[in-house]
């Protein structure tokens, strides 16, 4: 693309960075921009600078945060003894949003994943099982693991549980099975196959 | 959508105003932008912000520059003498993608369109007339009307041709019929229309 302009090319090619975004939809934010009024553009520019220079992490769970405990670590109504271990912000966000938790988390920030370079260091596992032995901000009795079905979960779930066993909390996982409303019929079968292995008494 | 941060919601709002992104979209900008360098980030920012406080438009066509003129206003290769009036800085890109036009442009920013509020004076109308009228940075001959065919174009278009045939230029408009490839069944009545109408010889 041809652009008339350095600027107008710098920020196209900055805004083409963005996840999913190409050269044409950046053109078009970019254009959109220079419409704006100038204090409009400054307050989405100083918003995306403080994404790195203002945002923390909770020092507990390491979940996005404003403050240095986040507000479901420093929270009175939760289960303080119940660690659910996610991959990333976006996970703790899809289980907030059931409503049908009420323990703390663990961000991970990644999974396991030697193709990509991300090892056990790159993680926060070292933070995990430090606040499990120090019971720090409180004692853990159960780690839920929720990561993704795929070999890096499988194989940070099987590295975790290594390392979690002998501190004796109880590790659990999520249930896998055929979602609701799903029909059985288009259900693979690995899932199909969990779902009657793992079935539950019937609730009438 | 609840986030764990009000620098996260921040930023999230404010990229979920670019056109055609919703706060989903936002959020995986965002939460992206979170794990980037912060020098990646800061210059994202900055990008952002130049394109309010650092891009010109050209002093004649209105084209988005980084200079007072801009090149195609400066270049000694084009035919100084033809104007295409264009609303945007779009639609300019567009017509030098083609490589079949060599003369100059004007860029009105805009389409008279009452509905949204936007007049005669809300568009570089006054600045085209004075183009015409002192004949800086040359002297026009044509005009070519490159509008679109909505009501407000024609409206523009229809103001535009009075106010120029007492100036004395030769006054355009775009050939508009059934585009190359098309099939002439699933070509709309009026444009089929037109291209009947205004036909042009076989050249073999």
């Amino acid at each position: 693309m041809d652009l008339p302009s350095k600027i107008l090319q710098e920020a196209v090619e900055q805004l083409a960075t963005l996840p999913g975004v190409g050269k044409r939809s950046a053109l078009r934010y970019a254009l959109h921009l220079m419409k704006e009024d100038e204090q409009k553009v400054r307050d989405m520019s100083e918003a995306i600078l403080h994404l790195k220079t203002e945002l923390h992490h909770c020092r507990y769970c390491h979940n996005v945060s404003d403050t240095e405990v986040c507000p479901i670590c420093s929270s009175e109504k939760r289960q303080k003894g119940i660690v659910c271990v996610v991959e990333n912000v976006q996970d703790v966000m899809a289980i907030e949003n059931t409503q049908q938790y009420r323990g703390l988390y663990h961000v991970l920030g990644g999974v396991i994943s030697p193709i990509d370079g991300i090892g056990v260091h790159d993680l926060e596992i070292a933070s995990l099982l430090r606040r499990i032995e120090t019971g720090d901000p409180a004692p853990v009795e159960e780690v839920v693991l929720a990561l993704p079905t795929t070999m890096e979960g499988d194989t940070t779930n099987f590295y975790l549980n290594r390392q979690l066993q002998p501190l004796g909390v109880r590790v659990t996982t999520l249930a896998r099975g055929v979602a609701v409303g799903d029909s059985l019929e288009y259900t693979d079968e690995i899932t199909l196959g969990r779902s009657i292995l793992h079935r539950i008494p019937f609730e009438g």
